[in-house]
């Protein structure tokens, strides 16, 4: 134990309830409802970050949804490091289904449950607390700057404009990003690729008003039937997806990577009982479950709204219905090409009594890592010395928009976070591991210390 | 014109205001929050039919939802006449498709608009005007009972629970229902079948808990997707349904009855430009529009919940999906064997890896009514003089569940309604036109008349 892990375990019990602060703001990026929640977090964030010595705290290009901005104390001739994250989170629904309410945290064996826990407040708060710990001994061994977004879970599109403007934003000797797991406990990971995303919403009209199921059922259509009849073309029950040429720019990992992705500690059984909790796994079968999840494209919806959808037996035949659908891409798919290929599908598809409208909402190109520079080999030294293994390289087949903007000025993109595969992200009963919060601080503190070695 | 005509029209603007009085109660019974407001209008209708003379007033069976009775001044040897109807009204969904609220009854263009405008509040409110006007001349021709329930819409439990412990009160020499509609302007109409209806719920979950589709997407089920899979195969794109077994019950009407139903005056080509408003009829090309609106079964998708519905674009792989869906079912289909064959169908289409359960929430056995009995040739008589054409037999689309139930003690079940094919009932602005309320009035006074001369 260094003196850095006795002070951090020292400070562990403050740093716990000052998270638990932040969690307990509702910051939902996607609700407009919660627009001033948003602003609430970033406020908290900045007024942390003044409180740990940061220069030019600034909340940066929105009222409501602003980019927290600061810089650390100056290091003459010291390299930079820039620490990516955000403050917003994703809504809560269904609300039910959380064991307790999810912006009331709490910890239950070892794990603090919260919506954002880990996605991002967890994470990007360990990264605030390594800061913390380096500037103890008084100056800080690295310049360190903060860029703490507000629209992660709605599109980063304040963040992106903001880089369009001013790139020197992103001027540094590596970005460090905490908002991606471990590939299992004991086992820290730098992503080296993520999938990227299209989200539309398709919506379906075939009436002008609903209509009578009594009266009018039999020869009328029906905006539901129409949807269903749509969504069954675009996939088949198998995973495969029927998007005209949306498979021809995939590239496939090398087999040298996908060898590597076999000595992983991986098992289909445990991922399907301990994480997944289905009967079955589903996909592409020719394919492995890593492949499937990291490295091919695929299609889900995620709702589906219209007609009659409250409490009892209302006998409408809906005139409109809208599904909420999205694709997850992967290199070298683009997205704008694959919003081509998906609009003409979706037409094909349609029932020619139906008016289809597609709407994207939504999305990010793919992305790969390039690991091969030292910053890299630094991570690996910090996880190395906390967790007794290196980082391991794995993809996400998550998709963090705004990482290709961030490596713009030649900054090594470094994703390494410290969520554990079971965190439950997007879904109910989210949570961090306490322990996996403090490893996450004493891992970049190291980290930091040891970019200003150079 | 006659005394009574003239009575009706120096009293036209009072009756107009007392049903909007009714209208304005959002008497929802599918909903459990509109409890109270069914109750107030059943108190209303009670008060109201004291205020005209009835004996007996009473609510029966519940607090909440009661079926009011009432029994018009004693007339010794005269016939009886139970005249049945309805005070609850369907959901207003959805609320924003409505050009003026639901519940603030407005007269535009000589109609009516407000949900229950004529599914049931304004045609039941137009035989107990009949009443009314029966009624001046002292005592009226002819004993009138009032049956008017308040769960139509829901199920009628209640009415069929108190017509099995108390048969006695459908014991009657004939029965009015005014639920139904003209078969088009100047064609009034007596029902001579009704479909009946299987009102289900069909559940799916495929995992425990939501997943998020970038960490998953690719290698587990979606509950949405299943559910897609399972209604796509209930039903060809162009309406057979497919449920083994579900048309052998079928009994096609008579190739007389069919005949009859060509001269009517119905146009393909009008129904579906003012009436459906969509680009194309759907349905089973060999029978006609009418044969497939009247006599076959249908299965219609009202709406699908799960997932994520709100605002914006939440990444989330759906655990539980859930879709309303309805058969509508004809003579000699039996709701029972419906409900397995469904359930059968439902179970098959699952694919492997999905939980199911199927809800029963609602139905009712399909009608065949006959119309040679002499109450039959009172109703002709008071259309003809009303309207200058008697009424035709047709069939409906729609289900009066209690029907049968009413015509338990032999009483014929006559369905003459006023309403017009474009009254939008189920649907946003549901209206009522305001002639046909005053010619209902007129005609049911001229065939409780009648009645009493036996």
């Amino acid at each position: 134990m260094t003196e850095l892990d006795r002070w951090v375990l020292s400070q562990s019990e403050r740093f716990l309830e000052e998270l638990k602060t932040l969690l307990r703001i509702p910051s939902v990026s996607t609700d407009p409802k919660h627009a001033g929640d948003c602003r609430k977090a970033a406020d908290w964030v900045a007024d942390h970050l003044r409180k740990l010595g940061c220069r030019d705290v600034q909340l940066l290009a929105s009222d409501t949804h602003p980019i927290v901005w600061g810089v650390g104390p100056d290091v003459p001739g010291a390299p930079t490091v820039l620490i990516y994250g955000h403050y917003d989170v994703q809504p809560p629904d269904p609300v039910n289904e959380w064991t307790s309410p999810p912006f009331e945290p709490v910890v239950r064996n070892g794990d603090l449950f919260a919506r954002g826990s880990t996605d991002d407040k967890g994470q990007v708060f360990a990264a605030i607390k390594a800061f913390e710990a380096i500037c103890q001994g008084g100056k800080p061994p690295v310049n360190v700057r903060f860029m703490i977004e507000g629209q992660e879970e709605s599109g980063s599109r304040l963040l992106f404009d903001l880089l369009n403007k001013e790139p020197e934003r992103v001027a540094a000797d590596a970005v460090l990003v905490s908002d991606t797991s471990y590939f299992a406990p004991g086992w820290p990971a730098v992503e080296t690729g993520l999938r990227g995303l299209c989200y539309t919403e398709i919506e379906v009209r075939t009436s002008k008003t609903d209509l009578h199921s009594g009266l009018y059922g039999g020869a009328v259509p029906n905006a539901h039937d129409a949807l269903v009849q749509i969504l069954g073309k675009l996939k088949t029950p198998d995973g495969k997806i029927r998007v005209p040429g949306l498979y021809e720019a995939v590239k496939r990992p090398s087999a040298e990577e996908r060898k590597a992705w076999k000595k992983l500690p991986f098992s289909e059984a445990r991922f399907l009982r301990d994480e997944v909790k289905a009967k079955a796994l589903t996909g592409l079968k020719p394919y492995s479950v890593l492949e499937r999840t990291w490295a091919l494209p695929t299609l889900e919806i995620h709702g589906i709204m219209g007609g009659f959808t409250g409490e009892g037996a209302k006998t409408v035949i809906p005139a409109v219905a809208t599904a909420k659908v999205s694709l997850r891409l992967v290199p070298n798919q683009k997205e704008k090409t694959v919003q081509k290929q998906f609009l003409k599908a979706v037409k094909a598809a349609a029932p020619k009594y139906a008016d289809v409208k597609v709407r994207f909402l939504h999305g990010a190109d793919p992305v790969l890592v390039d690991i091969s520079s030292r910053p890299f080999q630094h991570i690996d030294r910090a996880f190395r010395e906390v967790e007794g293994r290196g980082v391991v390289p794995t993809r996400s087949g998550g998709s963090i928009p705004v990482v290709p903007a961030l490596g713009k000025k030649g900054a090594p993109v470094i994703l390494a976070g410290i969520g554990l595969p079971d965190d439950r992200l997007h879904a109910p009963d989210e949570k961090i591991n306490v322990e996996q919060f403090y490893k996450g601080i004493r891992a970049f503190a190291r980290f930091l210390t040891y970019m200003g070695d150079g």
